[in-house]
């Protein structure tokens, strides 16, 4: 396992005191993602993303983003995930190599840079929106079987906040949780990226609980983009709860996909954006 | 000019009480960059990136981005940088291409996603430190003649939430602001990415002031990460101040560019993660 955060020396300035202090900071390093794939005579290895994210969890991370932008489509094709150790004295573990079974043809068109672009149209909201519908492999538009009440709600960011303890002194890291439907913490992943702490949350799902995750709450620290909607909606999420806002365009998607997408969560308030048939409100009786 | 923020209607939900009303969310939408380059009869056009960025200075956010990425290195380069129109509906301004001269042969090595795998050692925080320190043009590492007081540098978050005051409703749009070593306000730009912040305020620096801006503060609104610390070195700032935490590798490059990064700024205190000596500290008298 490597380190989350470091200790450095920092000054700190207060009224124009200096002290010498250290200070814990988030670790950003780089992981280059490779996947090995086709039929044993003829296996490649493929380049498949760099991204900049917090050391830990690297396995579910690659899991996770295989999964969440549809080049891998099942969980049950990965083979291995290994950090690939190359000649390099300070960061040993800044590569990982997926293999993945001999009959499946990764969908590599996904790894470009144009993965909003194959709708007609060319590049829009809708295009993207439509791309994503085509690659998602679970529908979150089921029977609202899955209700939760209020105080589960309002109640969640704590949970996570109580968690989070160990990471409060970086202020660095976004986390997200994955809740039951009753409010209980199932799994939590932080990251420097919060694309990246997803990532590892449902890749990190895919070996704990059965798929799609249709009878959980995905709890986001921070702000809910258009990416991690998508993220949510690939898992087969139906209850997103984000503890800053939403973007035009992440409450777009949730309304295709008929996502329940509450934001602002803070205290005993919060908003809701999209399908409130989830959330069953109960007013507070020292209401005044 | 597109809009940056939309109104939705939202259901609030305060102690069980149920409102209907309309909140300000930032707009999100994808931008496809396009690079025509090449000799006159050998004109190329190619597809480099598509960001979620919001709508707004995108002629800014392409050139602040091909310059801060090493793909142009010279903002002279730049011909034409205009939407293309495509048959859409909804989203016409959501591509645009950018023209360069003739006799100019982008990097386009860097629009790769191993853009961090340059270095012989494959992906480490130093190959990733050492690939910008061969693309970069300018030094971030000079005599330091612009010292700054620290009441400036105190004044800097308030002096941009009274400019951000059009998107405070929303609580979904990063900054950026460029500051004389004064403490002037001189330039704001804002996204739902931290990243295209910067580079709608590079884009726009390019054209207003003279490069590099080693004469200049950059302030981020939230926290500050390896890219925007590249972005930074790019344009040759090396005053850096951050509301919100740096990571590690932030901090890593921070020192490698002699470039003085200040972070956690709130009210009369802030932290100084490296070269502090740009920055005069001068005791405040009502300190008890």
């Amino acid at each position: 396992m490597s380190a989350a955060i470091v200790k450095l020396p920092v000054t700190t300035v207060t009224d124009g005191v200096i002290e010498e202090k250290t200070d814990a900071l988030a670790i950003e390093e780089p992981l280059e993602i490779r996947l090995e794939y086709g039929p044993t005579e003829l296996r490649k290895v493929q380049n498949i993303s760099v991204t900049m994210r917090t050391p830990g969890n690297d396995a579910e991370l690659t899991a996770g983003f295989l999964f969440t932008e549809g080049i891998i489509s099942n969980p049950a094709h990965f083979k291995q995930i290994a950090h690939s150790f190359i000649a390099c004295a300070d960061n040993r573990e800044n590569v990982i190599q997926v293999s993945i079974t001999e009959d499946i043809t990764p969908n590599l068109l996904n790894t470009e840079r144009n993965f909003y672009t194959t709708s007609s149209c060319g590049v829009c909201g809708k295009g993207s929106i439509n791309a994503i519908r085509t690659v998602s492999n679970y529908s979150t538009d089921l029977p609202d079987s899955n209700k939760i009440n209020t105080d589960v709600l309002t109640e969640l960011p704590e949970k996570l906040r109580l968690h989070q303890k160990v990471f409060a002194d970086t202020g660095g890291l976004h986390a997200a949780a994955l809740f039951s439907t009753t409010g209980e913490l199932l799994l939590v992943r932080e990251d420097v990226g919060r694309h990246n702490a997803l990532d590892k949350l449902i890749g990190a799902a895919i070996n704990k609980f059965d798929m799609p995750l249709n009878d959980h709450i995905l709890l986001l620290s921070g702000r809910a983009s258009f990416e991690l909607i998508q993220k949510a909606a690939m898992a087969g999420i139906n209850i997103v709860a984000a503890v800053g806002a939403p973007s035009s365009l992440a409450v777009q998607l949730a309304a295709e996909f008929n996502i329940t997408l509450a934001g602002f969560l803070r205290g005993r308030r919060f908003n809701i954006y999209h399908a409130p048939q989830r959330i069953l409100i109960t007013e507070n009786e020292n209401t005044y």
